[in-house]
């Protein structure tokens, strides 16, 4: 393979998205130069094939800051200093904070690009850093003035096998507040209803509720920097949620008063209309059909099922597990083309599986 | 297999939940009697093999009502007035209002016991009906009064292969209220966010949006009902709900105020704590170790992945299949024990699997 990225690329940070970054280029024979304020940090990112410690004799053609989102504005203005001939990106998830910090440091924003590679976290640490962590992930690119700076962050993306996408700092942080970070919000508030609730309630838990309340489990620390500095838009869309939560809460209040039914059919029916335009495969049981096989949760059933599947030469679309509570057996739910289904379905019964329904 | 269920069971109402019970009996060996308004559903029911057709000589010892949840207490008081020997129970996802039309009719409690068989849903017809549906599903039971009427309903969900959980009404509907019809409503007005976000936007969207709204799909109309009989104790989570959704908003408006990064934090903690208090496989990202492996979007690959998991003797916990938007790459993230991890990671990439990291 050759690199579309030419020259010395600085990487400055070595946490999970400096170092993989780093490992991507390298093993495109691009030379990276990385820099950290630890010193063992750096030395492991090294360690990882990231690439060389920089050195001050270094003329980069890009700068790749990975840094923490509080630090991100404040260096990547040292950076466009320190090397004047370099174009200058940084990886943080909101945008418009870095670029009021360097307008407010008088920074050159000619040769400033912001980026967010929609993959892995802010932290994890060298040790979780993988060459492969940006194949098929978007990568925004914000560019802050007009020029052709952002090419050689296009050709970064590429390199590392990103799906470019261009959107300004304002449509991004916009964007990353309705399909991010408000739903992140949304089903912190929604799991901490499961702090206090009856061990048996929670025996009762399927998985809708494991689906709403899965990235509940993020960290606290990460989530308190990106949403301070996304605060504004993250606000507007909660209103949003709030306002429609209070329509439903007074609708279920007086449940028999008139337009109380309707309200709450609305509301339901909105939400679907939402996840309808959810881009890709997911998200769209309505394209296909789904199948409900029954496995012994043990090792090999699934894959002795794919298998049989694959041999029947129908393409899966889709599949997710579930565990049943309190019983040995797992759940298969497989999307196929509706064309495929009733098929299918013949296929697996003639040969022994115990197919069920959805929950 | 031998039933624990005797004599006849009449079935009233031959939708996805009675057919499936009266499939799942009479492949026992039981008696099922089966009663419908519509003349055609119930021969379809009877056509599916779920029973026969009810007759006016039948002596039930039990009957089960599978009606929408508006119509329940009304044709359960009938029932019991009809069958003065039989105990009844019914299957609708809220038990209190039941209850309560039932005492307002002044019925002989003693011989009523209501039921919760959380597989499947009330609409769907005899055409998605299966013997296996409950397989492994809880079922709750709720007796109305003392006695030992409930042993019947117990009978009955261990014949179709279920799990019995006793719960009084009350506690039931708090429960539901937390677990499913809460995060319901929450989903629906998080998703409702979707309707006029920017395709930019949603072409951003990953996997956490994904399924935090992907219960946001369902039947307006049949969660109408659901809601309206279980309005207060929903109405009441919505409310905890709202107060944190409040303290939020009121943060992020002022991002800098003293205290507010500390809402934010507590508000993406408690989630943590309420998450890590469900039981089972998922929501346990803590337990297990996650191995993220990239697979070339094409039928038979995730098998072979699997096959050679399961070749290595390692059993997997828990799989979930993700899609790269815009590259012909899935995603499977598996979940092994701690101490599995580091051999599975070395056995896979020796064997050329791509390993990536999680979103």
């Amino acid at each position: 393979m050759n690199a579309r990225t030419t020259g010395t690329v600085r990487v400055v940070g070595t946490g999970l998205l400096g170092t993989s970054v780093g490992q991507a280029l390298t093993r495109l024979g691009v030379d990276v130069a990385l820099a950290d304020q630890s010193p063992s940090a750096l030395a492991l990112a090294v360690d990882y094939g990231a690439g060389r410690p920089a050195s001050d004799s270094d003329t980069p053609d890009l700068v790749v800051v990975a840094v923490p989102p509080d630090a991100a504005a404040a260096v990547v203005a040292a950076e466009l200093a320190a090397h004047p001939d370099a174009v200058v990106t940084d990886v943080t998830s909101v945008k418009g904070n870095v670029l009021e910090g360097l307008r407010r440091a008088g920074a050159d924003l000619g040769r400033y690009v912001g980026s967010h590679p929609m993959a892995g976290r802010e932290r994890g640490g060298a040790i979780a850093a993988r060459a492969d962590l940006f194949v098929g992930r978007p990568w925004v690119i914000a560019p802050a003035a007009a020029g052709d700076a952002w090419q050689r962050v296009e050709a970064l993306a590429l390199d590392v096998e990103a799906v470019p996408v261009m959107l300004d700092a304002a449509a991004h942080d916009a964007a990353v507040a309705v399909v991010s970070h408000a739903p992140q919000l949304v089903s912190s508030v929604l799991a901490a209803r499961l702090v206090d609730a009856d061990d048996t309630a929670l025996a009762l838990a399927g998985q809708g509720l494991r689906d709403t309340t899965r990235i509940a489990q993020s960290d606290p620390e990460l989530w308190v920097q990106i949403l301070g500095a996304n605060a504004a838009p993250v606000a507007a869309v909660l209103r949003g949620v709030r306002a429609d939560l209070d329509a439903v809460i007074a609708a279920l209040e007086q449940p028999e008063a008139p337009g109380s039914r309707r309200t709450i059919a609305e509301a339901i029916a909105a939400g679907g209309v939402g996840v309808a335009r959810l881009p890709g495969k997911h998200g769209t049981s309505k394209r296909y059909a789904t199948i409900t096989v029954l496995i012994d949760d043990r090792p090999g059933e699934l894959a002795r099922l794919l298998t049989e599947i694959g041999a029947l030469r129908v393409n899966m679309e889709d599949l997710r597990l579930e565990h049943s509570p309190g019983a040995p057996i797992g759940i298969a739910e497989i999307a196929v083309l509706p064309e495929a289904e009733a098929g299918l379905v013949a296929a697996l019964e003639e040969r022994g599986w115990r197919l069920g329904a959805v929950e």
